[in-house]
């Protein structure tokens, strides 16, 4: 595998193929050829082709794809069998909704603690594990070395425990649900975005657009 | 404006746009250059300038961008003052951390209605709201005709909700938490995704690559 040169497009496809490859082999399905892939997906055979040629080609021509091998292999790619250990910070509506929502282990992490600043949660239980006061945060991650950290917070307490956790622990690995943008300051840190607003107002956007071409055609007919 | 030409990837940097000049002007910050903005932002001033002209431009050569106008430009650009009667499918922890965690009126929507088939669920309030009965879905929607739907569904709870509203009462825009991919059915639907798991497993692969290789660095040395 030469993942020097895989782009970050087709890295951010590999969930997904492995989302329709799971159903697939769920629904008791063996072969399955990059066409019949693609329409299930509404890409094209090429790109699929492309696409696993990045990770060295899995399948024989006219002969299609084993769904299981690729299913399997596309796990292996992605590191699900990983077991990283992972706090999350933030346990209000959004961190519960992670928490309980987020099957952890089939994708690779194991929650191993979760911390909040709010004392009515303190001591609470999220998915059997005991909500700790955030100032417990930094000592705990140096004892039990996290590799992720999950921020369900928002914008500046989202800044101030990144940064504590990037200086102080060493932590290099988010899943960011804050605005905060780690990456403009360190360069080197892995982050991944999910910014909900921005999804739904890039929504919004694209309705009001369509509305506004709309009464553009209307006015001109 | 042109719009049939701003690209998606264009269209997906406005709300970050807005975030940051939402900031700027809450900490009363008159004017911005673009090169100011730009290293804010980890941007190119030139691509900032770029970016800018797809909606007609708004600087002054040597004299920077005034913030509010800016500010103001961007929030009509997405079309944030719209109030677009929305309807949110699945009352559960993501629906509930949804509901509670985004505001909808900054946003340009306005949440109508909210239905779940859990009953327990069904009857009590959610941000003000009584939670209906499933049941009752298609029947408030011909009546009150709402412009969006939000899915926090499994996929096929997703896709038999999805595939009802489009069919039976026309609903064409949704905000899809699901995994059921509506738009390869519905060309003509507007859909935003929010794919939390992708997300996660995105950021699986990204750390189980850097370890791959480290280890191929180790290894060689």
């Amino acid at each position: 595998m030469k993942n020097d040169r895989i782009s970050m497009s087709v890295i951010r496809r590999l969930p997904r193929y492995y989302r329709f490859l799971s159903e697939l082999n769920a629904n008791s399905i063996k072969r399955i050829s990059s066409s019949e892939l693609a329409s299930r997906m509404g890409l094209t055979a090429s790109q699929i082709r492309q696409d696993l040629n990045c990770f060295g080609g899995f399948g024989q021509q006219g002969y299609g794809y084993s769904v299981e091998q690729l299913y399997e292999s596309f796990g292996n790619i992605l590191g699900i069998h990983n077991c990283y250990p992972t706090v999350l910070i933030g346990a209000g509506n959004l961190g519960r909704a992670v928490a309980s929502h987020i099957s952890f282990e089939s994708k690779g992490f194991k929650l191993v603690g979760i911390f909040d600043n709010n004392p009515q949660l303190i001591g609470t239980k999220l998915k059997g594990i005991e909500i700790q006061s955030s100032d417990n945060l930094v000592d705990f991650c140096k004892e039990n070395i996290p590799k992720v950290a999950i921020l369900c917070l928002p914008r500046d307490s989202g800044e101030n425990v990144a940064e504590k956790l990037i200086n102080e622990v060493g932590i290099k690995c988010f899943w960011n649900f804050s605005h905060y943008d780690i990456t403009l300051k360190h360069k080197d840190v892995i982050m991944e975005n999910v910014h909900m607003s921005d999804s739904l107002m890039t929504l919004c956007y694209r309705i009001t657009d369509e509305e506004r071409a709309k009464n553009a055609t209307d006015e001109t007919e």
